[in-house]
């Protein structure tokens, strides 16, 4: 095996730790000496040892002198557990060769000079890009303080995400509807817009049996409209439930709380959507499946607060001037306004595809 | 090499006569003599000699005992050329494996039986499946009598065909561009809307060099507003230009005609796609891209005219409620009524996708 290898290994491990770890960020190790591996680990869950720790627990051999391949860099601060450049200097780990730097701007690199510091060899930005992949919601809620959004939607292969009755079932197949949900257990959190609640009574679960992890539900419900017996609110002391209104309906507040919903209040007409995202970063809430209807993705469109977009593309023609597409509002004028995403993936299921797009990073705050 | 191989070399050779054949079909022959090639041939140009007796005459050796591989059933009949079974019968060819079966429904298996009863063995439907992709076109066109019609649009992510004010340029890169030109070449037509010619003056020509063959143009213009000093309208005597409408206006008719146009003049206020298709068809015009507006392409898919989509998808989004989708018209009411559509292919250039579906099969007519 070589140096690529060993790091490629490492982001493997990283992955075990999907829909577990958030907010913190998937990382990935693994022990090397003499050229084999003596011992891997990666974060497992939220609280528990980061990635270089369980690593070092599991090593076969002693870990004096050997070198680690770790995804992220090594964190050099008292957080939930004690710093792991502590723990790689007393293994005696002779080399660290790191993938992502750290996310946090101030802390960016310090981890690196602790151990060059203390003797430690140390390699940076090695596959850095594969590693950064691993961590893209994770990097923008550090540096934004705000989630990471991924918008989802399905449509036909002429741009409808329902004809023109507003029919929509199915657009997909049963194989890419499955996958949503296999995306549910990727993000701590899904949004919908009120309108989506009072058409479909949707639960917003995750459907992958037992050791599915639900998401949090958001609902976006400027006039508080949401009715108390709907299946969200039903199930809210079960799953958790967060409405965002503008309405000063106390009762209504009060009654949703009372079966367990958290009501986020924002003054004006209607819920604006920086401000949630600051609140829903406050919460650590470090990304959202935003599973809005046209008018919802246009609102968020407009505020730029999109990273990812999943598209799901139905192997269908529906026709109809007036049936809707994915994003209305009062969209741009001219193609050269439009940003320029990035093809992140493309995966077909069955006569299905879906597309995912990338979109502009944006500066951090 | 096994006789997979074979078969699939004669498909590989049969390609080389794309866009140089039409409204003939694309064959391609390997003959194979104590497990070597021999000698191999293709279908190069319309009228020219088919692929078995360009095989036959490539010949390094006598093909007396051969095996010929050959992607479509010999014809048996006297159209442009011999039958090709005299040809192989008199060079005393062994065994013939066939991959597609001729077609036209009373001409399929004859061609077999005449080389069975002189005695040289014969597989039938080897590779079949591959051989017939070949000729989706074709096929069409033999047995429905009407031109197999491709329906090409570019959208964004979001399906939208122009931003809320009309602008589409550019929606899709130049890769993607570029790949349109190269399709143009496939198709022995390109079928348009007169929306189209006022509103961007194209050529709809093919530009890719000097090899290039230019297709020949049809506009739907059911008023017969198409401008004499438009591009189309002046090189018409350079590249065949066919304007389909219902005006009598025999002076504009006269004029379009005097600059080397072909009117073609049906009754009732908007051109009946099925009997244009049918003249189309007569004029051995075997396949169209069809690269109309939404509405065009919403009359085509109304009269299930549509054999195949090429959708081109931009990595972009424009939002906007009133931005266009590629099919506009009445469309469907219920996500059931759609047809099932077949992903045929999938690629990607840079960052945009294209998506390519097969419509249902129609019966013969």
């Amino acid at each position: 095996m070589e140096k690529q290898d060993f790091m490629r290994h490492a982001i493997a491990l990283a992955k075990n730790g999907i829909g577990a770890v958030d907010p913190n960020p998937l990382v990935g190790a693994v022990i090397v000496k003499d050229g084999e591996i003596i011992g891997e680990g990666w974060h497992a869950r939220f609280g528990g040892l980061h990635a270089e720790r369980n690593a070092l627990a599991n090593c076969r051999t002693s870990p004096k002198g050997a070198t680690i391949y770790v995804t992220l860099e090594p964190c050099c601060h008292y957080g939930k557990t004690p710093p792991c450049t502590e723990a790689l200097l007393e293994a005696g780990i002779a080399k660290v060769v790191i993938g992502s730097r750290d996310p946090n701007p101030k802390v960016a690199g310090k981890g690196a000079a602790i151990l060059r510091e203390a003797g430690v060899e140390v390699e940076e930005d090695f596959l850095r890009e594969e590693c950064d992949a691993l961590n893209g919601p994770f990097f923008h809620y550090i540096t934004t303080k705000r989630p990471y959004v991924a918008m989802k939607y399905a449509m036909t292969a002429d741009g409808k995400i329902a004809t023109v009755t507003g029919a929509s079932q199915w657009i997909t197949n049963e194989e890419s509807r499955y996958h949503v949900h296999a995306l549910r257990r990727r993000y701590p959190a899904i949004l919908a817009g009120i309108g989506t609640v009072l058409a479909d009574d949707p639960m917003l679960n995750c459907r992958l049996g037992d050791e599915a992890r639900n998401p949090i539900r958001i609902i976006c419900d400027s006039k508080l409209q949401i009715p108390l017996e709907s299946k969200l609110v039903q199930t809210a002391k079960d799953i958790p439930l967060i409405v965002a209104t503008c309405s000063k309906d106390e009762e209504k507040q009060a009654a949703l709380t009372a079966k367990g919903a958290e009501v986020l209040v924002f003054d004006g007409e209607k819920v604006p959507l920086p401000a949630l995202m600051d609140r829903l970063g406050e919460k650590q809430i470090s990304g959202i499946l935003l599973e809005g209807g046209a008018t919802l993705n246009a609102a968020f469109l407009a505020e730029n607060l999109i990273q990812r977009a999943y598209v799901y593309i139905g192997a269908k023609v529906f026709g109809g001037a007036a049936a809707k597409s994915p994003i209305a509002g009062g969209g741009i004028s001219l193609p050269s306004e439009a940003a320029d995403l990035h093809l992140a993936e493309v995966q077909t299921f069955g006569n299905d595809v879906l597309c995912v797009y990338d979109f502009p990073k944006q500066e951090a705050k």
